[in-house]
């Protein structure tokens, strides 16, 4: 069975979501660390197998990843009957693996360059900036309300993740903010947040 | 037929090489467009249909595609029987993903960054720096002479492309230094960079 290893209100959260939507609650072990958080509580834990100390983390078997793309990859390959995904031949295969890159490569880059303030010309060349990431979210949102048209998918979870977190970068686009509302709004989301507040509390 | 709208001497260039490799020449139409180079020249081509005129970019069918890793993705799962990839069920899927999201997540930003000089407490939290980066690499050559250990797979091929075009960057480290060696002494690296200088000289 493979293993989860995460921390409540941290990036893994969005894998506990996905795990929710797929109904895979029985099937993947969950573990949950300590890690070090923005505020410089917490630190990392000697339970988990990430190189870095990070979440989230996958081991399946000998088989073991990091990233959430991955993660999100992985796991709607391997369980494909459980939806969320667009398995290889399914016909917006390359759109759905285009997005997922497309949020590790370049929109969580202008993210966090962007929070932290940096602008430099060679990091414009290689990931643009956050009208760009606007401008993409906003053709894709013109044909469906998903990201991929019709249907909520992965690609829609992982990359309104960042807005439940950061409403201030939430561009002022009513398809983008429609989007992010109807993704929030998931009950597996609230599920999810649920159970994490209860760790808190506890 | 897929078609790879590509630039020579460009991040497109990896494809290209994934394509030789897998002796898929035949099966992938390439289009040739302009971009706006680091220096300024060129421009955005009105033939590429990426969204920001960028390069590479894979169209098959109604389905398209940005984001290398994305590509090599989709390609290596297309082809399963040309190699260089880790199919759905393989027993390093997972690593294979996650080597993948993790040079266009982490590796890639953290060299460009270094390259642009910026630092910051949030870049730091999020992508660590090119020590970390180092370490990762090291680990999994400790165990064999490419990242997923006996077999060259897309993955060196992506990881090991940036120090193509940065010697500068490349760690000081024996077995990267190798493996960097290794993978530039590809046959098929040595068969696209004669076509690419044919289209200069042409
Ligand atoms: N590139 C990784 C980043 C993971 C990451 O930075 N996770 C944070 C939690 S939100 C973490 O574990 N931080 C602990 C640390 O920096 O030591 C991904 O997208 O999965
Ligand atoms: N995140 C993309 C980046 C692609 C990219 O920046 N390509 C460069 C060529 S090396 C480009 O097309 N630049 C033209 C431009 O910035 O307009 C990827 O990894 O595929």
């Amino acid at each position: 069975m493979p293993t989860l290893y995460h921390a409540p209100f941290s990036r893994s959260t969005t894998l506990l979501v996905l795990i929710e939507e797929m109904g895979l609650t029985d099937r993947i072990e969950l573990c949950e660390v300590a890690v070090t958080r923005r505020d410089g509580s917490g630190g990392p834990d000697p339970r988990n197998p990430h190189p870095e100390g990070k979440v989230p983390y996958l081991v399946d078997g000998t088989d073991a990843l990091s990233e959430r793309g991955a993660i999100l990859t992985y796991l709607t390959d391997r369980f494909p009957e459980a939806g969320m995904g667009c398995p290889v031949g399914d016909p917006q295969r390359g759109a759905f693996l285009g997005w997922l890159f497309y949020y590790q490569g370049v929109m969580e880059p202008v993210l966090v360059l962007d929070e932290a303030g940096c602008d430099h010309p060679v990091l414009r060349a290689t990931f643009r900036d956050m009208g760009a990431v606007t401008a993409r979210l906003e053709a894709a949102l013109a044909r469906g309300p998903y990201l991929l048209g019709a249907r909520y998918t992965a690609v829609d979870l992982l990359l309104s993740s960042p807005f439940h977190v950061m409403p201030e970068a939430i561009p002022d686009r009513p398809a983008i903010r429609d989007w992010i509302r109807r993704c929030a709004a998931r009950p597996a989301v609230a599920a999810v947040t649920a159970r994490e507040m209860a760790t808190l509390a506890g």
